[in-house]
């Protein structure tokens, strides 16, 4: 039986002469990249050198939009009406499609940024407006989703997208498939083996260990590491070696009805 | 003989509360929309709402990148590097682009906006950066110049770019085919009737007359009209109907080995 | 007896080349002007015209600080942290101050914008951040809080700043003592007429009629009248010359323990 | 004899998320603290720590004003007209001043940053509204330029402010007193010794050694160092240990007229 999953990791997340995560040694290790539009970070000239990048080693490029929000990284919730999200959000997905264009490849998926994530995951209103924006742009475009979020998994199907179901690497999990909140101490797995071992169980046995042992259900077709910590380098290595020493395969999601 | 020019005009420059422009009532009478892309005006909402509008009206849609300039317009010169013009560029293109398919329709030109349009017919490494970034993201777009700046116009060919020439229908030309200056009297047409004959005369002679009289020889395939003051319509309006008086189709440029 | 009342404006909220209200017209008729900072309108050469004029005319000269939103107009609520919200106002108080100073004049109040003014008079924790951005910048500021705000009064009078009540000339009230919300009918007074009776009756019997006809009491130190309505201008001239009939003068608010 | 000279450096040039600099470290070794204003770096929150921290350790705080440029870290020339650099001028200083007396502290000087700096020292009519912005914002702020800039100097004492004549302790000089460019190598001098011993000797004598050994004449009452190399803490560390050995007075600049 041929076990495989797609690794995805934020990019492009610098700014001018700010510089955040070391995007060209990750794009070595993953098979998904999720590249900053310019709101909440990345710039044309970053994203032009990110997508140019990813294109070379053969990464699929999704973009990744946010509220605008420069200064608050897209970590802030802003009250928008489903009218701005949904031109926000194909104004992101246009300008990242760009790069993605001229460099002679296709754009093969979105993913919501930060706080957008997160309240599309919450907000009906905010869900429906973000999955019809995708679905408009090209409804051929997977559109990646937290895979303890029915809501917005729904919204997407309902918009006709390929849902693609996310779970985290180096996250810790809530009993209640929530993810522990980033300022609680062990919410971020910093040992790379441990996000290995989280990865391993989760596409073998369909299951995650939550912080306080409980063994959760969960099918998900992508898994994240994050791109910004100083560690993330090392646990995308990490996670790529021990995926193919259980031979488990890594490449981006595969449809229901695809050839395998 | 058939006649024919297209008629173009800058849109969708209002910003959030801040309106500007007459759009959907000069969308009437022109055959060509540029379209702010959010650097000197527009905003996502924008740029949704007046794309839309002028593909309903079966308006040709073009991008209309700038610097990135809210506060002056786009109208102060900037210097940056030909990578970041590229960038920039293709980011615009890009964004303005994903309302287009969002509408089911097709891109058809770029023109560039104030200081980035003025630059770009001086400077050969801004030409060279931002006819690249057009030949990039989509070699069959037309590349809007003025009508009389050769090197830009050199630039857009070698580019392999279809080069549309522009000449304007309410400015004034000084004598060497530049026009006359924003700030000096006389530099806009603000008499319909006046337009209108600037037009006719260059479609069926090829001529200008400029401010002191002087008669230029000037090929165009598009005049542009301003929609940014208070009798922009009644500009637009006016010379629609000369036209039609005329015979002269009203119609995007067609080019040269195409049927006509 | 010296009956007396302080009549506010937002002024200010124009933007590089995007003109809003009528500013230098207003300014002939009232007393107090909240600047708009550059966060959600205005630039520095905006904010510098509109602050010479000001002080030209005598016209009492105070910050209007807003969330960071230019394409939102400031009424979009944005989730900040204390921290933020105190150093943002910080800043916009200190850069309106600068064309103060630079005009050898003084700073006499300050009054939230849009969302800031709102999500202050309901949430403790923005409430007293904004407060204590204002007192420690310089507690000798007045702090315009909504009359019908007891929170935000309470958390002003905390901070040891000079609170102002105020009320509205051109807007109607619930009978809860809530505004009646914009996008209802009625919710705005367009008549110059009855803005001024809503005025009158405010500043001789301290009562408002709502909507509904009931008599609410309500005790206010200042009336705003919005600048960007196109009957603007109007409602502040006939309130003006209303009150001058009625004996009511038109000045900045008088300080408990203050010669009147 | 008292020997003395003020080190300066860039500082808060931070921006949300984005880290730059080791500022808390370098504020232990330097006199005077030139304090990014949000245009080409920095934000209201950034500002806020920036501000307090240089308060409590004693070093004296100025405004680092620049063009609006944050993606450029305001190194990019901007065409702006004489009011437009004024008021941009003005709104800056305000914003930074707003922290410095939220602190109850005293602002004590100007620094222009990267492209406003260099073209202020070239331009006249910049250097001229840029000299006005900082007189009518408070006329006893010091005014610090370019000590190879006799132009910018001429218009600060004409503004009548008190001129600080600023050299580097990291970059190398041409035989011309201009610096050598930054794209050059030898352009920055990395080596702490290398920094102490060009301050030292430019004390003592009044010289700096060019890069061709050309040995040149040089009143400066201030060296800059910069903040955002990987080095800049050891050099601020170095020179202030070396400069303590001869017995160098690392302080803020005296006045003439001023007791020592």
């Amino acid at each position: 039986m041929d076990l495989q999953i797609d690794i995805n990791c934020d990019m492009g997340e610098s700014f001018g002469n700010y510089v955040m995560g070391q995007d060209a040694e990750i794009l070595n290790h993953v098979s998904s990249a999720n590249i900053a539009c310019g709101f909440h970070a990345g710039d044309p000239v970053v994203m032009a050198k990110t997508v140019q990048l990813a294109v070379q080693k053969g990464v699929a490029v999704g973009a990744h939009p946010s509220y605008p929000d420069l200064q608050g990284f897209g970590r802030r919730k802003m009250d928008m009406t489903p009218d701005e999200i949904e031109a926000m959000v194909i104004y992101q997905i246009g300008a990242l499609d760009g790069f993605v264009r001229a460099n002679g490849a296709r754009l093969t998926h979105v993913k919501a940024h930060g706080a957008l994530y997160n309240v599309a995951a919450q907000d009906p209103a905010v869900a429906r407006a973000y999955a019809r924006a995708v679905a408009r742009y090209n409804p051929e475009l997977a559109f990646v989703c937290l895979a303890t979020g029915p809501m917005i998994i729904e919204e997407g199907q309902k918009a006709g997208l390929r849902v693609v179901r996310e779970a985290f690497a180096d996250r810790a999990y809530n009993a209640d498939g929530s993810l522990v909140n980033r300022r609680l101490a062990g919410s971020m797995l910093t040992d790379p083996e441990k996000s290995a071992e989280q990865v391993i169980r989760l596409v073998r046995q369909g299951e995650i260990v939550a912080i306080d042992g409980t063994v959760l259900k969960l099918k998900a077709d992508t898994v994240c590491i994050h791109g910004d910590g100083p560690t993330a380098p090392a646990i995308a290595r990490a996670l790529k070696e021990r995926l193919l020493q259980e031979s488990i395969r890594i490449s981006v999601p595969v449809w229901e009805g695809q050839p395998a």
